[in-house]
């Protein structure tokens, strides 16, 4: 049987089929949607995804994606040079930013650990944030992985490792989410939510 | 405040939250995930997209998009002359083809009416599917719409303009979906599929 579409179309829909959230009905849609926009909406992705690692460099401090190295925040004179907030990902760095609650530098692990998926303390960056806490004049190291069981055991590894040093660790607090509806709430959160109480 | 990501991310991030059904957070993933990717899978979907349009044209017969004109399933003489099926879109084509249950040849009218978003039957291919029956020797059009108001009424316009012709116009069969339960059918379907209802 002929191929009812055309070989560009087809390819196209093969590659997006390839990322993870998209299945092949959405790269179908997608495709479609872009042939019908103007031609230069497509040119436009193509060159944003050819051009994607151009240039793109990891900060040899925090470890970061970015365009130069040490990276803009590093280079920040104007941060606070004695609080490092670490992360498991770049994006939870830039929810952090857009929070306005940290004006410190930050430490990415790039994942976190998980014996089940084979990653260990050695795959993430821990060793690099030891040898910065060991170098750099920190007051306090904020552990701002996830609040998940892989997050946990960073955050507890991280711990023991910075056990020795003269330097504060903390971790995000756990509870209610601003606008929750305790009705809606987990059992695990509201457990933490009394636990972490805070007298009015 | 500086960007706290690359350049080439916020670039591909804002390209991609323009595209339908993806929105920021999934713009985000998507882009993280092909910074960690070999890099010609970014390259690959940079191809797949700028070459998107090359070469591709529209089908003078049944409007679809293809690669020659006209398409391979229009060229195609071991297809059914007799039978021409009129869908919305090429995907609906494509689920028709799947299917292994029509082997005659397609109209692709591009749309369905729908006042609501200002669609009228100029915008379709309705003038070149009436010119089609009058100049082609069918024996039977089949509508195969969406079971939409917009595809009813699409279905409604083509019956009424081809009354006066001698060609047998039918509509695909509604009723149960083939594995659905009775229990979570919607009670349109159901009252449909009774009036449809055949003899054991």
């Amino acid at each position: 049987m002929a191929e009812p579409l055309p070989r560009s179309i087809l390819q196209l829909i093969g590659e997006l089929a390839r990322l993870p959230t998209i299945g092949p009905k959405t790269a179908q849609r997608l495709a479609f949607f872009l042939l019908r926009a103007p031609e230069t909406q497509a040119q436009g992705l193509g060159n944003a995804f050819a051009t994607l690692h151009e240039g793109i460099t990891t900060c040899e401090r925090c470890r970061n994606f970015a365009d130069e190295n040490p990276c803009s925040i590093c280079n920040d004179t104007t941060r606070d040079e004695a609080s490092l907030c670490v992360v498991e990902e770049p994006l939870d760095l830039v929810a952090i930013e857009n929070s306005g609650g940290f004006h410190g530098r930050y430490h990415i692990l790039h994942g976190a650990i998980s014996p089940l998926d084979g990653i260990g303390p050695d795959d993430l960056t821990i060793n690099l944030l030891i040898e910065r806490v060991a170098h750099e004049q920190l007051s306090e190291v904020i552990v701002a992985t996830n609040a998940t069981i892989e997050g946990d055991a960073t955050a507890m590894e991280i711990r023991q490792r910075l056990a020795d040093r003269k330097v504060r660790v903390s971790r995000l607090a756990r509870g209610l989410a601003t606008g929750g509806d305790l009705e809606y709430v987990d059992a695990a959160t509201i457990a933490q939510a009394l636990e972490g109480r805070r007298d009015l």
